[in-house]
């Protein structure tokens, strides 16, 4: 009710916060608007990280074989290389089917307030259990899943590794852990915007400086964009005062009302992260837009009714650009071999 | 010409290494036959290592845009985790079209005489190349690509500083270079057998020396499989002595001779390496065969018309499973985003 209450609240545009100018006063609006990523990944509840469990998801993310093909892994998708996206408008699934939405980013997915961009999975964990089963992306099923890792031998080692003392340690909910718990550790600090909401104020340019004060003040940007994920905090209409054309909402895919059945909900989707936005175009749900700026145009429009100028647009993309953080550092996981039992890939 | 007489040598059976025995008689026989994986990664002649340029072939060996759709990448096929290739019959390529013939590990690939399976290439630049450009594998094309790289400002970047004072850093040939250093450092030494070479005599069991000396021995495996890569440094007839079924050798694919149009040539095959031969299971060219026993078998019958017994084939495969070596740690590349003109993937 409280995230409905907050979509509403934007849509209506009751309130934006007031414009700031001093330097300090700018600083001091940030800091009670924003939060810096921490610099340690965040715990679990009921899923307490261990080096074992952290490892056997990074296996389990890096996996093919969790695919029908045994081609498409996590990291296909959510490649940690590209922001934690994939560069295309929608990904590529099994037999080169396509799906229906933007890949969100991985990359600090653990602070959203639930995944997907329709939020139909409350958490990570449950998150990794989506596209494996989905037929067009990955296109296996829970029993075969299961049923594979149970084959191969070093998995069995693994999941007894990491979560010792169970009696029959593979199933798809521990696997689910496992990914969810390595992917919690996808986090991006230090970008130039959280050092300066740790209080370095020569972080950010003059231009960024300028852009924070659009974004927070008259523009209203941070009515949505807001918390330690510069997003992800809450649900918005696309298109809260101007409805966009088909090419940005096309009439099929109606957002979050697939989830709550609430005829409100239609057209409201989760509000995306901002954080490694220069990594992470296209843009939207649609994934139809690929320039920045453009996407800050059509923001300013279609949220706010507002035609924003070039030099605004400029200025708050500029501050987008310092929200670009450390990217994970990841060794590549070696993957243990087939059993003799294994299954094929279905290709 | 020395190739082609190791072949027929091969195939007409005219001398195998006389048996050994004794436990220091069979060492010194396979030092003679044998050589171990160096530390380090050999030099590549006319293309210096630096860690500029092999960083950078690491990124383009990771980089899905280097394919049309931008959504397959060498690894895709090669796949560091799974023993440098990708656990399939023939890969799958752009649009869910399927490679010709089995994906060929890249791990210890320096090693071998030539690359691809019937040796078009000469050496791992030159491979680097071919499936960048191939319509059924990344499909892209050489003008395609390096316009792609040109467009991304941090491949500037990360190409002037591989190949400093070249006034146009970005080309092919610099690509595969790169790429080229990068898979020359995918060496896995340390495998039980290259203990064993070292003098280490309890690095093997029991079973794998008996293993050995048939290896070496009565069934001829290493008149065809020796030297470094315990393989990869002849060309040999599959099915030397008994021509194996379609389901084996498909009458489209005639191998070497479409390369040196010698009818001589035909079925013609480099001879794999067999070091981490169990990781990259499917085998053979057709990757028909998922078991390791089975393919052991198989070479036994057609190559050298012997039927093994049961006792020799799992000896033999215990030697075989001696071969696992130290797989490469490689940290994930982070690659650098679009540039505004980039191109967009075709899907």
């Amino acid at each position: 009710m409280a995230k409905r209450f907050a979509a509403a609240f934007l849509s209506l545009c009751i309130m934006s916060i007031a414009p700031v100018s001093a330097s300090e006063d700018l600083l001091a609006a940030a800091q009670k608007i924003f939060e810096p990523i921490p610099l340690a990944p965040p715990e679990l509840p009921g899923n307490p990280a261990t080096p074992e469990k952290a490892e056997l998801g990074k296996m389990l993310f890096f996996e093919p074989r969790l695919s029908a093909s045994h081609a498409i892994s996590c990291n296909s998708c959510h490649n940690l290389g590209l922001g934690g996206t994939d560069g295309a408008p929608t990904s590529v699934g099994h037999r080169w089917q396509r799906g229906g939405r933007n890949a969100p980013t991985v990359l600090n997915a653990g602070f959203n307030l639930a995944q997907f961009w329709d939020g139909r999975a409350k958490d990570l964990k449950e998150q990794a259990g989506g596209p494996i089963v989905n037929p067009i992306e990955m296109a296996s099923t829970k029993t075969d899943v299961v049923a594979l890792l149970r084959t191969i031998p070093g998995y069995n080692v693994a999941f007894a590794k990491a979560f010792p003392g169970e009696p029959s340690p593979i199933t798809l909910d521990n696997a689910q852990k496992a990914i969810a718990l390595f992917e919690a550790t996808l986090i991006t600090p230090d970008a130039p915007f959280d050092r300066y909401l740790r209080g370095d104020e020569n972080a950010l340019t003059d231009k960024q400086k300028a852009g924070l004060a659009l974004f927070m003040g008259e523009k209203g940007c941070a009515d949505c964009h807001n918390g330690q994920n510069i997003g992800g905090g809450m649900y918005a209409r696309f298109g809260a005062t101007i409805k966009p054309g088909v090419e940005f909402l096309p009439p099929d895919d109606k957002g979050r009302v697939a989830v709550t059945k609430d005829a409100d909900d239609t057209y409201v989707y989760k509000v995306p992260t901002l954080r490694n936005i220069t990594l992470t175009a296209p843009y939207f749900h649609t994934g139809k837009v690929w320039s920045l700026r453009e996407a800050v145009a059509l923001m300013g429009a279609i949220q706010k009714g507002d035609q924003l100028s070039t030099d605004e647009t400029l200025k708050i993309t500029a501050f987008l650009e310092s929200l670009t953080g450390a990217q994970p550092q990841v060794t590549y996981p070696v993957l243990p071999p087939d059993g003799a039992t294994s299954p094929r890939p279905e290709l």
